[in-house]
């Protein structure tokens, strides 16, 4: 069945060797799952998936994702089997020490061959489903002789259990992404016991209630395994779920299909008995030399299919458009018309919503990124996410760059991981800001695995009004800004708008979420300038008539109630300096002497933002005062809101004259 | 049909009429549901719904749980046409007003009659599972006689394509919640469209693949849904779904079925012939007489049922038990338990984890508090959360307190919050505190009701080791500390970690975190004391040996640092304070005289965290000294971890020497 005539159970066996010789020598680590799939993932490995060891980031690979990322040893296992030059055998030995390239769970930007980062439940499968729409996307595109590849992801039953797997099966079913193979580790075994301490789902029913092709399989019967992947590829219009039936421990005498069966290491005399049954090597990391061979030549199956992708893009008229999109590099052109866009609004002088401008900046970007793909979960005339060059993207039309990803934030966050790791596309989104406690796991992922995602999140602050607490962000501005490696900006207006997408897109190493209005604003940028000063996280907006006595520092619709102050002060013949602060995570990475030249070394401080104060004393001080949220909001018309939370100009006056 | 020999559908038109009356005059809301639902909510209200408006309080009414809540005029119109007297015509009229009874959103906090916060989608649903839940567990501990009711839902296409309602229905399902009926308003209309734009989805069919039973009608035939909510009575071993065919916004002549049906106002010419349609009262905010009568008797109902069961309530001899728990007062004896199990771990001076410690402490109280319900999402052996007093409950053994709540972290804490609401039962459970961004959501739901729940926390910091940076809070805990309403707690040993339960079990109107450690922490309180330092949020744990000239602020694992730092710094004759700060928030409340005494008005200061910075300034100032992270984790032993990210008690001493 597999690539020579070694048996696919010897070539799962020198996984199975590998991991149980990892996992004792770290003295941790999850071994069921490699003793249990290890069977099915041969197969997968040996007979179906397009990859090449030696050029890992040929872009029509097939993609894998190892949902059930705890079972790490497996992907490492088979990414040095099959011949990666990332993971040597040292490698191997040196599993989730410091430093080492086989991590805990799976790291792409850790470990090359790893697709996407792994280990939170669920998230795999998700960012599967936006790899697969991104392939869909760039195929219509740029035909199958560039893009035409498979996802498949090994999926656990605790991927199954979360809810973001819901999301992404039903977003999967209902666009019909034929090329997207789940095998679920049907091993009926959780940590805290059998799953039928908490579940009694019928995984297959449910999968085909969203239009999914379901299988089940003997998941240590290659044959059957091979034969419902034959099946899977063959049907292109629905994504299929496979359910392998395995025995999660597989081999090991006393903890095979049992909740104990799910960590690791056993003890010793268990994993001596283990060894013994499936006749691994006696000595550690060792694998058979026919078996090694074997894994090898299936390595290099595909080598041959790669050099002619190559030469048929090499041959192509768009081969540097295509190549430039996978590079990730935006076309020429864009800043140009963004700077014009900008010089427009600076003189235009409207009074609209942030979410507007940002509509407008859409309008722009879009017409001169054709790569990029927008989307809301649900909210597309709210997030204005849908531009004049974004139509729908589904199965009538792959082309499309708009995704209608219903009401399932969660999902969309991660499949929007899942397009920006699999390249040549750039995915932003959009939802209420409130929402980003619904996507919250994704958006993690994505700041960890530095991935140019971009969250359009409107309605933020109690600016949003009448819906009332649960919809108004008080927080989430302050636990956006707490995350390592992703940008928040909340800009003031039009002109800051279109910065803070300049800033988002060009930035390639992380995501980016754009705090922005329901409410009107009033324009605080008047002078164009092609500097973007975004960029810079914070500035002198408006400099004090006469010397400066206190800084006001205020972000988004928040900045003109700051404006105002500075007016009201100067009649008092106060000078206020006016600081705009989009964003306060590039504001505290430029330099010090930038920092001090804008906040004034010894100038009294106050902050103005309509969220709570935590994490504002970096900026303003212990002793800088604060107009803010100090709880919850309320159900009313914003501007009743403005006033009875005491956010506004007046107070904004009261707080710099207590400073002085 | 109905209650008297006016007919369904007038009574229908009642609500459908202060719908469209509130919507038109607050000039925003959803009118979509109430028009589409008003037929079957109807029914349920006037047919079936146990409930007494003069006695909202009553412990064995049936719940009801609007799961769509931007359909809130719909409840309102219940509550006002039942004769609740917390919604009066004119609170009807001040929809959307700043302090009105009827926000945008249902708010239990605000509203009586209303039993839980709804808005953020999918969120009833899961929240109703925990009231199912906490019903049949007390009818398993004071029987049919005093707890036997059913928890109804009005849930929407937005709920069930939330990932939450995966998570809420598979758990509903495996347990067999028969007195759980989930009335769908199946109207195939979502903000962006049809649902067809972004959903296939049979829902009968994937509810029917968890074991639910189901039911299918149109949701505008009276009988139809009468026939369907007594065959899910009927079935209590299984929880219901009727899919309600229903029309959004019926009764709209040209919106009517689509999209733009769901909010609202609808234009004027659209109002006036849907009140010319449907018959409605030319004029406002009236309810013809007969109709009103016939409302105000379905309201009337259960009075008597009410009555008898107060009879039976007073002649029982766990009477007062039984009311205790109800109002949520802790039992005799709790306090005198929890300060002899502090002695005796203050003088025992063992090393553990704070997890373990916490078990430690559950074994004590859940032993002396019998209405504590535990759980964990598929971790109970890493978060310590079973004990000897809670066997697992499940519809084996309603009486049992622990929930086995699988890998559904967001369901769970819903649950925990309908079970709070519910009452008579005190939910507590655990997850990994980096999967508090999974359940963020719910928990922020929970501190907006102020629900008396608390979320175990364990593998708190890159203490968690080898499972690398997925798994690693660095953020979790600033973000929860961001929250309004939510006291975090990072308790530093075995004493603190019961101080920090205690605290958590008193707080009646908010959430609790405990963040606890998975590697073992060396004993820092050694003098018992009665007094509950945690509650203080922060104290002086070690003063310093001569004159202090630093002040070194420390929480959870990290107070073992500060105080080897005390002795590196008391070597070298420097004087160094060390302050233990297990809840930011609760010192952050105290007063500033005790602020000032603890961390010494003109002392430099350092903190020391493993996490992230921010928020920490509000403490030690802005130019205070921080130990503590800048990013994400790694995956590698705990160790070498906090040496490689440096911390340790030498760059505790590096940061105080730097500040002196």
């Amino acid at each position: 069945m597999s690539s020579s005539t070694v048996a696919n159970r010897d070539m799962a066996n020198a996984i199975r060797a590998l991991s149980t010789d990892a996992i004792e020598k770290a003295g941790i680590g999850h071994l069921g799952l490699p003793l249990g799939m290890a069977d099915a993932a041969t197969v997968l490995f040996a007979q179906f998936l397009k990859f090449d060891p030696t050029a890992p980031k040929w872009a029509d690979r097939d993609r894998f994702v190892l949902s059930a990322g705890h079972g790490s040893m497996l992907i490492y296992s088979l990414l040095h089997l099959t011949g990666y030059p990332s993971v040597s055998m040292e490698d191997i030995k040196q599993f989730r020490q410091l430093g080492s390239k086989t991590p805990g769970h799976p790291e792409n930007f850790i470990t090359e061959g790893v697709e996407t980062t792994t280990g939170p439940l669920g998230q795999g499968i998700a960012t599967a489903v936006g790899m697969a729409i991104a392939e869909r996307n760039m195929n219509a595109r740029y035909g199958d002789e560039l893009v035409d590849h498979y996802t498949y992801v090994i999926a656990g039953d605790g991927c199954l259990m979360e809810g973001i797997s819901q999301e992404a099966l039903t977003l999967a079913g209902h666009l019909g992404l034929g090329k997207l193979i789940v095998l679920f580790d049907d091993n009926a075994v959780t940590i805290d016991g059998g799953t039928d301490v908490a579940d009694s789902t019928k995984q297959t029913a449910r999968f085909a209630s969203s239009g999914w092709q379901v299988d089940a399989v003997d998941g240590h019967d290659p044959e059957a395994v091979a034969e419902a992947i034959e099946r899977a590829k063959a049907n292109t219009d629905k994504p299929s779920l496979i359910a392998c039936k395995t025995t999660i421990g597989f081999g090991a005498p006393t903890f095979a299909g049992q909740g104990k069966a799910h960590g690791g290491p056993y003890p010793a005399d268990e994993t001596a008995a283990l060894r013994e049954n499936l006749g691994l090597p006696s000595e550690r990391f060792t694998v058979v030399p026919e078996v090694l061979d074997a894994w090898r030549a299936a390595g290099a199956r595909s080598v041959d299919v790669r050099k002619a992708w190559e030469a048929r893009l090499n041959a192509l008229d768009n081969a540097s458009e295509f190549t430039r999109a996978m590079a990730g590099k935006l076309p020429e052109g864009v800043e140009a018309a963004a700077n014009a866009h900008k010089k427009e609004v600076a003189e235009g002088q409207a009074t609209k919503a942030t979410r507007q401008w940002s509509g407008a900046a859409l309008e722009v970007l879009t017409g001169a990124i054709p790569e990029m793909i927008g989307g809301s979960a649900d909210l597309t005339g709210s997030n204005n996410t849908k531009t004049s060059h974004t139509t729908a993207l589904n199965s009538d039309d792959w082309a499309g760059r708009y995704m209608h990803y219903g009401v399932r934030e969660h999902a969309m966050a991660a499949a929007m991981n899942g397009m920006a790791q699999h390249g040549g596309v750039i995915p932003y989104s959009g939802t209420f800001l409130a929402f980003a406690d619904y996507s919250r796991g994704a958006i993690r992922l994505g700041a960890l695995m530095g991935a140019r995602v971009i969250h359009v999140m409107t309605h933020d602050s109690i600016g949003l009004g009448e819906d009332g607490p649960t919809h108004q962000p008080v927080e989430h501005v302050a636990s956006l800004r707490a995350m390592p490696n992703i940008h928040v900006m909340r800009p003031c207006d039009g002109v800051e708008t279109m910065e803070a997408w300049q800033v988002a897109l060009s930035r390639e190493n992380g995501p980016s979420v754009l705090a922005l209005t329901r409410q009107g604003v009033v324009p605080a940028r008047k002078d164009h300038t092609d500097e973007n000063l975004v960029a810079k996280g914070a500035y002198i907006l408006s400099e004090a008539k006469g010397e400066a006595q206190v800084v006001l520092i205020a972000t988004g619709s928040e900045v003109g109630l700051a404006l105002e102050a500075q007016e009201k002060l100067a009649a008092q013949d106060i000078g206020a300096r006016v600081v705009s602060m989009p964003c306060m995570e590039l504001f505290l990475e430029q330099s010090d002497a930038y920092q001090a030249e804008v906040l004034g070394s010894n100038l009294p401080k106050v902050g103005v933002e309509a969220g709570v104060r935590f994490g504002w004393d970096s900026v303003i001080g212990s002793d800088g005062e604060f107009v803010g949220m100090n709880g919850f909001g309320a159900s009313a018309p914003a501007k009743d809101l403005f006033n009875h939370f005491n956010i506004t100009s007046d107070a904004v006056v009261d707080a710099a004259l207590k400073q002085i």
